[in-house]
C-alpha cells in the first residue's frame, strides 16, 4: 500500500511535483486539489491568449502532443487523482489530514496524508481604490479573467484601456491589447521608469520609448486614485487629477502569496506574507513543502529573503519537491530573479541585481553601460544589444546583468550566460574570460558579454570613467556654464551636425588626431568625450589619461545609447 | 623612456594584445610585423566574403565604425607601429632581439625587445597528393586566398567544387559556394559523419541532411587520393576510383600551428606542434608570450594538452596577454572548445567534449539525446532543438553539450549556458537547477536545458533506458527477428500508418492506457518505446518499470529525432 500524498494546488508546481514523485514512486496514492476548475495550465501565457496569439484558452492547458491536461488526463498518463473546484480549507498537522471542501456542493471532507504540498500560489494585489470593484476592472489571477478579458475585445467592447502598474504583467497586458486589438492604450506607474524592479533607468527607458513608438502611453510617476463610471468602469482618475478614458483597466500591481492554510496551520510564514521554506523547500513542518508563489525563498546574491512568484522558478522547484517527497535530497540553489519579456520588438531581460537593488541591499555596487553589434559588424543581419552589468567593488564580483534588444534570443543567451555563473560568485574577470561561441552570423569574436565584463574591470580598476546617459544629459542641459568640455570624438562626418548646431560648445577632434592635438583639450575643466558605442571614446580617455587629463568622462554606449534612450540632442 | 614590445603577426591575437598594452602602458613602444600584407582582418568572415554575404574584403578588415584597421590606424588611433611584409626570420633570447627580413626587398634589421609576442598563427594543411598544386586547389589560408576563390566564382570559372573535409571552415566554404553561386558541391569527409571531432552521430546526421536538402552532397568515409586536370583542377579521384568533377578544389583538412620560429629559438614547442604556454600565456621564455593558433592550450574539461584554433580564444587571449606585458597576472582558464556554425538555415553549436571524444579522453561517459520545441508550446513561432548533454558515469559532472536547431540564436544560449557552467565542474543537478529566464515567446517554463540535464540525472540513475536514433535503427532493421517488441506510445492517429505498413510487428498502446494494458506486453522480450519527442516514452518505461519489466527502452528525442537524423522507417 503506497502512501498518501496530498498536493494543494494544481497550476504549475502542484503537477510538475506530483508528477515527478509518481514518477519515482509509482505505487504512491497523489491526489491533487485545485479551487479552480481548470488546472495545470501555462499561467504565463494569459497575454498571448489575451492578444489573440493563442486562439483557444485551452491551447494553455494542453501538452505540447495536445492532449489537454484535465482530470482524466492526469488520471491516465499519470495515476494521479485530481480533483478541481476542492478547496483545503484547513490543516491538521498532529492528526495528518486535511479537510477539503467541495466548492459547488460545500460537502467537506478529510483526507489523510503522509506528506503534504502546499502550492497554493499567489493573488493578483488589487488598489483599495474607489471604483476598484466597477465591471470591467480586471486583475489577471487565472485563465477565467483572461477568458473574461479576450471575450470583451472581442466583442468590440474596449476602446480604451489603462493599464495600472509597470511590472512584466503589466507591459505584457499593454502589448496585448494595443497590439491586436487596437486600443488606444495607456500605462500608469507610480515609479519613476518602466519594469521598475529588475531595469535601472537607461534600459527602462530604452523599452518605454520602444512601446510608445508602437502606440502605448504612459504615465510615470504617477499614482490612480479612483475609477468611475456608470455601473461600469468608464474613466481613471490619477492622482494629478487628470481624467483618462477607460473602457478596461487592468490592475497589475503585484502578488500576494496566498499562506492563508498554511499561517492557520501554525507554518512559519515571513513578514512579508511568503511561506518560509528551507531548500529542501521544506516548510517548519518536515512532512510538509511548500513552493511556487506561496513561498518565500533566499535571494542568490544577496542571501536575504526574498519573494519571486516566477513560473520558471515553480517548475523547477516542483521537481525538487519530487524528489524530496520520495525519500531524495535535492536542493534548489539561491533565486538569482532571471527573467525576459518580449515588447512588440523588442526583448528585455535579466539576472540578479539592478543597480538600484544592489544599493538598497547595502552592498558597494557599480553599474557599467555598453552598446554593441550582437554580431560580426561585418555581417549583413544584424541588430544592437543594450546591457547593464552591476559589480560589486573591492571583490569584483558580478551581481547582475541586464539588457535590451531586438535579437531577443540573442539577448537571452547572453543572460543564461551570467545566471549560470552567479551561483559561483563569478567576478567580471570570470566573464571576460567565459569562453563562448563565436560564428560571425550569430556573435562577434570578442563576445559582446566578454566586452561588457572587459568595460567593468576597467571601470573597476578606475581606467574607465564614465557616465550613463542620463548623467550626461545633466551635464549637457547645462553645457551653457561653460564647467563642462565636450568632445566628439568620432570622424567628421557624424560629428558635423552637432558641431553645426552647437558652435563653441560642441567640439570635434577625431580619435584618431587626438594624442597630436591635445594641447587644443582645457585643463582646467571637465572633459566629456563622445562616440557612437563608447569604445573609441574610451580609447579617447586613456590617451588624455597619458597626457595627464584626468578629469575626463566618457559616455556609455556612445551616441547610440543615448539615441536609444531618449536623450534630446 | 618606454619598454619596446615587439608582436609577431597581425591578425588576430597580435593586433589585441598590442591594444591593450598600450592602453594600460601608453608609453611602450610597441612594433607589430606580419609577413602578410592584408593585417587585423577578421578570418571567420572569410566563408561570408565568399559567398558574397560581405560584399567587399576589405569590410573584413574594418572597424564597427568603418575605418580600415590599416598601419595608419594604428599608428593614429593606437599609436602602434605596423609593418606588413616584414617576417621575423630569428629570435635571440640571449641578445632578446628578433632579425626581421622585409620580404620585398629582402633587407634585414635586427630589433631589441623588452618583451615578445608570438602570434605566428597557423598554416593549412594540404593533402600530399597528386594533383594537389595545381591552379583551381585552394587552401583558406588567408584574405588572399579568399580573394581568388571569389574572383574566380564572380568569374563564371566554377561549375564544379569538391570541399576536401568536413570541418567547420569546410562546410562553411560548401554552404558559400552553393548557396549563393549555385555549384554543383560534393563535400569529401574521411569520417564517418560530418564535423567529427565537434559533433557525435545524431547531430551530425541532422546538419548533413540539411545540407543535403540545400543541394550539397556528401561523399562520407572516403577519401581523396589524386586531383587532376589539364593545367589545372577538373576532377577529383577518390579513393574509391570515384570521380567527381570539379573546378575548384578546397582543401579543408585542418590546421598546423606554424611554430618554427618558437622552435628554433629554443622555446618549448609540444609533440602536436604548438608552442607549450602556461595559462599566463608565457612560454618557456618568461619574456616572451604566445597565443592563438600557434600554441597547444590546456582542455578545461580533460587537462589534457589540446590544440584549438579558434578566432574566439585567440581575441580573449589577446587581452591576457595585453594584461601581462602591462605587468599584470591575468590568467586564461583550460579551453573548453565552444564553437558555432551556421549551415544554410541550421545552426550547431557545441561546447566541451562529446561522447566520442571524452571516450577518447578515458572518461566514462554516457550520452543522452533530447528533442523539444524552443518555446513554449502555444507559442505560435517556435522551432525544434536537438541537443546532446554527455556527462560522466558517477560524478554526473557535465563534459559537454551540443546542438542543432534553425533557431540558431536560442540554440546559442543554451550552449552559452553550459559552457559558462563548465569551469566549475557543474553536473547534471547543477544544469537541472540553473535558473535560465522565461516567457513564453522565448523560451519553455522548464527550459530546454533543464529538461535535458533531467533526462540525463534519470539515465544516470539507471531510471531512463535510452536507445539513440542510430540504436534504433540497427534494431528495426532486424525487427523480422522478433527479438524486440516495438510499442509506439502515441495517440492513435500518430500511430496508424506505422501499424498499417508494419502490422504484427509495430504495436500500439496510447501511453494513457498503458497502466491498465500492461498485460497485453511481453515479458521474454526487449521493449522498444517510441513516442513523439521521448516524453512519453519515457513515462511508459517508468510504467513498465512498476510492472517488472525491465528489459525495456524508450528512443532518445522520438519520431522526431528518427525522421531528422534520417531513419527510414
Amino acid at each position: 500500500m503506497g502512501r498518501n500524498i496530498i498536493v494543494i494546488g494544481a497550476v504549475a508546481l502542484g503537477p510538475k511535483a506530483a508528477c515527478r514523485l509518481k514518477r519515482l514512486e509509482p505505487e504512491a496514492n497523489v491526489i491533487m486539489l485545485d479551487r479552480g476548475l481548470r488546472i495545470s495550465y501555462g499561467g504565463c501565457g494569459i497575454p498571448y491568449y489575451v492578444s489573440g496569439d493563442v486562439s483557444d484558452a485551452a491551447e494553455l492547458q494542453s501538452t505540447s502532443f495536445h492532449l489537454l491536461r484535465d482530470e482524466k488526463f492526469f488520471r491516465d498518463t499519470k495515476d494521479i487523482e485530481v480533483r478541481p473546484g476542492v478547496e483545503a480549507v484547513a490543516i491538521d498537522r498532529a492528526a495528518k489530514t486535511v479537510r477539503v471542501r467541495t466548492l459547488a456542493t460545500g460537502a467537506e471532507e478529510t483526507l489523510p496524508y503522509d506528506k503534504l504540498v502546499i502550492a497554493t500560489g499567489s493573488t493578483p494585489r488589487r488598489l483599495p481604490i474607489p471604483g476598484a470593484d466597477l465591471p470591467g476592472v480586471f486583475a489577471v489571477a487565472d485563465l477565467d479573467a483572461a477568458v473574461e478579458i479576450r471575450a470583451r475585445l472581442t466583442a468590440g467592447e474596449v476602446g480604451s484601456a489603462v493599464i495600472i502598474g509597470a511590472g512584466f504583467i503589466g507591459l505584457e497586458m499593454a502589448v496585448a491589447v494595443a497590439d491586436m486589438w487596437g486600443v488606444q492604450t495607456t500605462v500608469v506607474e507610480y515609479a519613476g521608469h518602466v519594469l521598475p524592479t529588475v531595469l535601472d533607468r537607461t534600459l527602462a527607458h530604452m523599452a518605454r520609448l520602444h512601446m510608445q513608438d508602437k502606440g502605448v502611453a504612459f504615465r510615470l510617476g504617477c499614482q490612480v486614485v479612483a475609477i468611475e463610471g456608470a455601473g461600469r468602469a468608464e474613466r481613471v482618475v490619477l492622482g494629478t487629477g487628470e481624467t483618462l478614458a477607460a473602457d478596461l483597466v487592468i490592475m497589475a500591481v503585484g502578488v500576494a502569496p496566498n499562506s492563508g492554510l498554511a499561517s492557520e496551520a501554525g507554518l512559519d510564514v515571513s513578514p512579508r506574507g511568503g511561506i518560509t521554506v528551507n531548500d529542501r523547500l521544506e516548510t517548519s513542518d518536515p512532512d510538509i513543502f511548500a513552493g511556487g508563489d506561496c513561498v518565500e525563498l533566499s535571494g542568490l546574491v544577496t542571501g536575504q529573503p526574498m519573494y519571486l512568484p516566477l513560473g520558471s522558478l515553480a517548475n523547477r522547484q516542483g521537481r525538487v519537491i519530487g524528489d524530496n517527497l520520495a525519500g531524495g535530497d535535492s536542493r534548489t540553489p539561491g533565486a538569482a530573479g532571471s527573467w525576459c519579456v518580449k515588447l512588440f520588438d523588442l526583448a528585455a531581460a535579466g539576472t540578479g541585481l539592478t543597480l538600484e537593488a544592489a544599493r538598497r541591499a547595502g552592498l558597494d555596487a557599480v553599474q557599467v553601460h555598453a552598446s554593441q553589434l550582437d554580431r560580426a559588424h561585418f555581417y549583413p543581419d544584424k541588430g544592437f544589444m543594450f546591457l547593464d552589468m552591476v559589480a560589486e567593488r573591492g571583490t569584483g564580483r558580478v551581481l547582475g546583468v541586464q539588457g535590451v534588444s531586438e535579437m531577443g534570443d540573442a539577448l537571452i543567451g547572453r543572460i543564461n550566460t551570467v545566471a549560470a555563473m552567479l551561483p559561483q560568485r563569478a567576478t567580471v574577470a570570470d566573464v571576460s574570460n567565459v569562453e563562448l561561441p563565436y560564428s560571425p552570423p550569430f556573435t562577434t569574436a570578442l563576445d559582446i558579454l566578454n566586452m561588457l565584463a572587459n568595460v567593468a574591470e576597467n571601470v573597476l580598476a578606475g581606467r574607465n570613467r564614465s557616465l550613463l546617459p542620463h548623467e550626461f544629459a545633466e551635464l549637457f542641459a547645462q553645457r551653457e556654464s561653460g564647467a563642462t568640455y565636450f568632445l566628439d570624438c568620432r570622424e567628421l562626418g557624424n560629428a558635423a551636425p552637432f558641431v553645426e548646431k552647437y558652435p563653441d560648445l560642441w567640439h570635434h577632434i577625431p580619435q584618431g588626431e587626438l594624442a597630436r592635438r591635445i594641447d587644443e583639450l582645457p585643463r582646467d575643466r571637465k572633459v566629456v568625450l563622445l562616440c557612437n558605442t563608447g569604445a573609441r571614446s574610451y580609447e579617447a580617455l586613456v590617451t588624455l589619461a597619458a597626457a595627464g587629463i584626468t578629469n575626463a568622462y566618457n559616455v556609455a554606449g556612445g551616441m547610440v545609447s543615448l539615441v536609444r534612450s531618449g536623450v534630446k540632442l
